[in-house]
């Protein structure tokens, strides 16, 4: 029976018919490696998922973390998980030897864990957040702290948390007020409060190490006076720090991960490199906790898809078009063009959300900094917004079934709504693209992508010349578009559709995905590359032409939200 | 304060600045009706929906009806709403006068129960199936089950369910076993059982009425041969009927209204006029019940838009473009150009959506049949499909804190999503429109339909003359696609994008309505007109544009979906 959490045999595509990973091996940091250690954390991966991940989904949905006033209670099966993930040496796969890590290449890791968000996206947040507090320090922490904090996290021991949005700060961290006063013996002491802070109290761990962002007194004004500092919840001596929570958010979804208030008083904290460049570290981590996002974003679109495919291969009702006979029998709903319909969109979205986050991690493998800038917010916002949208299909699929709490896929969506929202906003994402991405460096990102995107198209002139010709002209129409935007130097209409923007260069860039993966399914036979050409054209046919719309709208440097009064509303 | 629940001057500008609904005391049903006795029960409703409704609406959530194998259980906020909405003799606002009814315009009383269904959409539920249940009795049934049955119900005293679908049958009618056996004192005895039937279980009211479909043994095969049945929950001698619940469904959202399988042991039933023709009086209550939905999924939009709305113009967030001093204070969010496009958007999607259901309610008081057959499964999907989208955008507004229960708007996202699936899903009212409304009576309703938007484009080619052409050009585009698409004898590919057909219409008949409100707007000045302008002129430049792709795959006939092979996916 195939797995409904993901495709093994998608990532196998992915990873080695198309991103030949295994050319990663040639590099100095990867020698140790081969297919046959990708192929083994694969597996792993897959079997943790199975075993210890995918059977609390639903009983954590339904059976919230609790606090009593002193600690937090999760249900056992986390723990379980923890640990099976922890003692299979999995936290610290992508980090480097010298500290303990297996040193694999980010785009295996990340299709490994994918397998993990999938199976449980809120036991997978422990994790996460782990495995990107260590990341952080690993890279910006002292040798002690790496040996103090790092170490035990990677062994599953301690786990992490991330503390940056305050309830006044959220979008702008330029506004946090939390307080770091220095100590004589180079410690400090934490005043204030975070908000949002995920897996910041629970007894999964010996100790909880909270990346903290806060301002030192007399430091510069807005982001550039912040500093990060190592706030953790028992001290070295085994006393209980400062920071403590004041209750639990109840969310809509993503509920087996607590999530709160986190409250620091007088907390000892310990400054993380520098004082006043804590934005700047924290930044590296959000990076790669937005492509981080779009995976878990993907992961849960495509478990979705998996299900409902399932479910309309299983499911008999109704009749071909045209066959009004009722004593005829019924026939599975994957044979209505318009179940056909909702599975390749969510096909497409999720295949092409995967490809889409597989490509990244090998631009953070192969250091292509370009590339990878200008297509983070893409890959953070895009399957926060498609992949919500092909669970909304999985529900479809389902009929009313998919809205009761006895299929899984509503719990998807649920859980899959908060992608759009955390790690910068869509909106924040859309101006990091169109305010500053797309022109940095003389625009060397957007010039480096299109000269990816040409390469492409070059390539599938022959195997594919609709395809191409249609990828090129909405890739060069997008170019000519942002290039007026800018020359009109109405700043504030171009920025003002900047979500719209976003939108539309995504799209183009998961098309682009798409008739990469055509390309890599060239030549070959069999259902699996039909599936893959047959979805590329999907989304050339479906997706790729909503583009054209948006990119007039952006042409004409619309007004209208500009000019809308508050008191209109 | 402003109510957070619907908008009244909204409201009073459709009914009476828009629809001229006072017009309709002209016509003999409601001459004894005035603007004073709509504008009563306007206030009314928005009295009970504020005091009774709203306060229990996220407790009814948090706390689901319970059932411990003899009795549901419901929070008793339930039956006090239900208590009120009755003794203020409101289930009857819409019937004749000759059995107790109020002889309301659908328009006002749908406008009046828009305030409860946004208020609670859950315990609204319970009222507006027993509504429906009454309305088809009283057209269909005999005076003795008038007397028996519907009097009850409109005092309050009973209530009501529709029991159409069966595990097996959902989609699909024709496909029901319930088998009803006739006895010799002319009742039946009914064998099988039912799903997802709402309000089938509760101790609201002394009985629940439960309108039953079911085959007579011997009768046609199909839908030809299903008959409609009264069984009670309890018979006149007060004894139990054979008609039980095994437990209750676990939804994602509209959790305060029970839903179940109804198991029938040789329950007796009463057959509702002639046998075998049960789908054409059940017919007659769906087109009510999916303009219902419709009217139920703009509610739920449009409080959610109300909601996001106060919380933008509450929410320090962000400097404008180009400040970038730390020192300066921070501004509401309702200030940012994206912040205001979801507004916007959601303004755009709900108030279209409300004005589209009260043009429809109007179409059932001035029994204008042709327009109003090609719009029900318009104004059933579309709002089901973007007010949906709306409640996402007030999360979104909200950002992180729009995904905690502490905030509605979560809730009515989940809420909403139902919407799209039941009376019929997505896929089904396409099918109803584009495989029978389009073409039935010759193409009768496609050809008043476009009268009425001939005539508004007329009328506004003076005062938005740029509108105008737009949606002249967007109509006759349509019409011509339509005609390609039959005249090309490809009906298994025409029919294939069925779907793509229904949104694309359904956007071009919300421009047509948008322009309307325009118009309705012309020449009167101040806030609330200019924001209706805004919002039109936002409609056409944002979304009617997207219809252009659409209508380009239409045209193309295109086979992607027919052509993709079960074992490719």
């Amino acid at each position: 029976m195939k797995s409904t959490i993901l495709s093994r045999r998608d990532l196998d595509f992915l990873l080695y018919e198309w991103l030949d990973v295994e050319k990663l091996t040639t590099l100095d940091r990867f020698t140790e490696h081969s297919r046959e250690t990708f192929d083994g954390v694969l597996d792993l991966c897959e079997q943790l998922a199975t075993r210890y991940f995918a059977p609390h989904n639903k009983l954590s949905d339904a059976n919230e973390p609790t606090f009593d006033g002193q600690a937090v209670t999760l249900i056992p099966d986390v723990k379980e998980a923890w640990d099976a993930f922890a003692a299979a040496d999995l936290i610290a796969m992508g980090m480097d030897a010298e500290i303990g890590g297996a040193q694999l290449p980010a785009t295996v890791a990340q299709a490994a864990f994918a397998w993990i968000s999938a199976a449980n996206v809120s036991t997978s947040g422990y994790l996460m957040l782990t495995i990107a507090n260590a990341n952080l320090l690993a890279r910006f922490g002292s040798a002690e702290q790496i040996e103090t904090f790092v170490k035990p996290m990677l062994a599953g021991r301690f786990s992490g948390t991330m503390a940056l949005s305050e309830t006044q700060a959220g979008s702008s961290l330029a506004d946090i007020t939390t307080r770091a006063e220095p100590q004589a013996d180079g410690s400090y002491r934490l005043f204030g409060s975070k908000m949002w802070i995920s897996g910041a109290e629970h007894e999964l761990t010996e100790n909880i190490v909270n990346l903290v962002l806060a301002k030192i007194p007399g430091g510069p004004a807005g982001t550039k006076g912040i500093s990060l500092f190592i706030v953790p919840k028992f001290l070295a001596d085994g006393t209980r720090n400062g920071v403590a929570i004041s209750g639990l958010n109840h969310k809509m979804g993503q509920r087996g991960i607590t999530n709160t208030v986190l409250n620091f008083d007088g907390a000892v904290g310990y400054l993380v490199g520098e004082p006043h460049r804590g934005i700047v570290y924290m930044f590296h981590m959000m990076n790669e906790a937005r492509l981080g996002v779009g995976m878990g974003a993907v992961a849960l679109g495509y478990t979705g898809y998996l299900k409902s495919l399932e479910y309309a291969r299983e499911r008999p009702q109704g009749r071909p078009l045209g066959v009004k006979d009722p004593s005829t029998p019924q026939v599975p709903i994957i044979e209505h063009a318009d179940v056909k319909r909702m599975l390749l969109a969510q096909k497409a979205y999720v295949e092409g959300g995967l490809a889409l986050a597989l490509y990244c991690a090998k631009l953070v493998d192969t250091d292509d900094t370009a590339v990878l800038d200008i297509l983070t917010p893409v890959a953070k916002s895009w399957p926060s917004q498609w992949c919500v949208e092909a669970n909304s299909l999985a529900i479809q699929v389902h009929g009313g079934y998919g809205y009761t709490r006895e299929y899984d896929v509503e719990q998807h969506y649920r859980d899959n709504r908060l992608n759009p929202i955390h790690e910068g906003t869509h909106g924040i994402q859309s101006l990091d693209l169109l305010g500053r991405k797309v022109t940095q460096n003389g625009g060397a990102g957007l010039a480096a992508l299109g000269e990816r995107i040409a390469a492409t198209v070059s390539r599938a002139t022959g195997a594919a010349p609709e395809l191409a010709a249609q990828l090129d002209a909405s890739w060069q129409r997008l170019v000519a578009v942002t290039g007026a935007m800018f020359a009109s130097g109405d700043v504030e209409a171009a920025m003002a559709n900047s979500a719209v923007y976003l939108e539309a260069f995504g799209h183009i860039v998961v098309a682009w995905i798409w008739l990469e993966q055509y390309l890599a399914a060239e030549g070959r036979t069999g259902d699996f590359y039909d599936g893959k050409r047959q979805a590329a054209r999907y989304f050339f046919r479906y997706e790729l032409p909503k583009t054209a719309p948006q990119l007039d709208l952006l042409e004409s440097l619309d007004r209208t939200t500009l000019e809308m009064r508050d008191n209109w509303f």
